[in-house]
């Protein structure tokens, strides 16, 4: 895997293939077809096939892919078998909902702690997490040797605020505050663009 | 435009030109090049040049491109100009989120209710709108006209829920629930996958 780097375009698949096989997994199936797979994902089977043999390709002539198989090795590639420690900068609407969000852990994602520069609203719980001080965060972050801090705070103070997470140990950033973060350095950034998905279908909409 | 449609690849990047513009706007910026707008949104200059020339082009030569101008005619492709009624359905965590996120009207969407099927929720304000029983979402939907509805309820409920907003007359969703949706017939359907770009960056972070 290290050794022949895989296009973007296939690593942005394999969440959605995660994803069906987990639909498949909850359903009860315990095997798929390239063909069955590839009519579910609207991609075509040799698409499919093409980008698992990426990986050593999973599939059996004739069998098919075994679904909990390919579902624990994709997985794995993705790297949600690790335990990942999380903190949440902002405590809004946002923060608060990420907080909620019960996914996380199924992937890996432990929420340690959700912090905010609003005095006011530090030793507050959100689903069980307590909120923090900013003041706190490098301590935190060293303490706890946290790994990703997902951002929802004003975009305004996103790159100033990342940049510090970044020389506290923060390797991955998790943004949904409304600007394109770019960092300097060996960092992992994940861009949400909630806006452009909305004017997408704004645009779709017009167009109809 | 309708007479030559448009690639999905330039209306995918369109949203991104509008951000990066209503940026330029907010700093006083009056005119771009093409070079300067290629630095910042990390295309090439002849893309930048390219895609725009599908809407008739908007730059001078020697000049370049008026800030104000391009961005109010990108808006107007987008849609942005048109005053859209918009329902939430789901009164959980995201779609309180969603009810307090400040950009809606900006972009000209305007949520008018949201609705649950929770009859304790029924009666609450979340950011100054009703919360609804979605025994009364039908007649909401013909009395006002609502043309968009946001899910944010669980993926079991997704697809049935849309079917029957879809006959109620709604003709656009905005999908939060952790499911590919797709509908029959002439709506359009932009699909948010929280859960996708949270694999994408433990799969970057692996990778790193």
């Amino acid at each position: 895997m290290k050794e022949k780097p895989i296009s973007s375009a296939v690593t942005k698949r394999l969440p959605r293939y995660f994803r069906y096989l987990s639909e498949l997994k909850e359903q009860g199936t315990e095997r798929i077809s390239s063909k069955e797979l590839s009519e579910r994902m609207q991609v075509t089977a040799s698409q499919i096939r093409q980008d698992l043999n990426n990986f050593g390709g999973f599939g059996q002539q004739g069998y098919g892919y075994n679904v909990e198989h390919l579902y624990s090795e994709i997985g794995k590639i993705l790297g949600l078998n690790r335990v990942r420690k999380v903190i949440i900068i902002g405590a809004g609407h946002i923060g608060q909902a990420l907080a909620n969000f019960q996914d996380f852990k199924k992937r890996g994602f432990q929420i340690c702690g959700i912090f905010d520069v609003k005095q006011e609203l530090v030793g507050q719980m959100i689903a069980g997490i307590p909120v923090m001080s900013m003041d706190s965060v490098e301590a935190f972050i060293q303490e706890q040797n946290i790994q990703i801090a997902i951002l929802t705070l004003p975009k305004e103070y996103a790159y100033e605020t990342a940049v510090k997470l970044m020389q506290y140990g923060v390797t991955g950033f998790w943004n949904f505050a409304l600007v394109d973060l770019k960092l300097p350095g060996n960092v992992v950034v994940e861009n949400v663009h909630l806006e452009e998905s909305l004017m997408t279908l704004a645009y779709n909409l017009s167009e109809g």
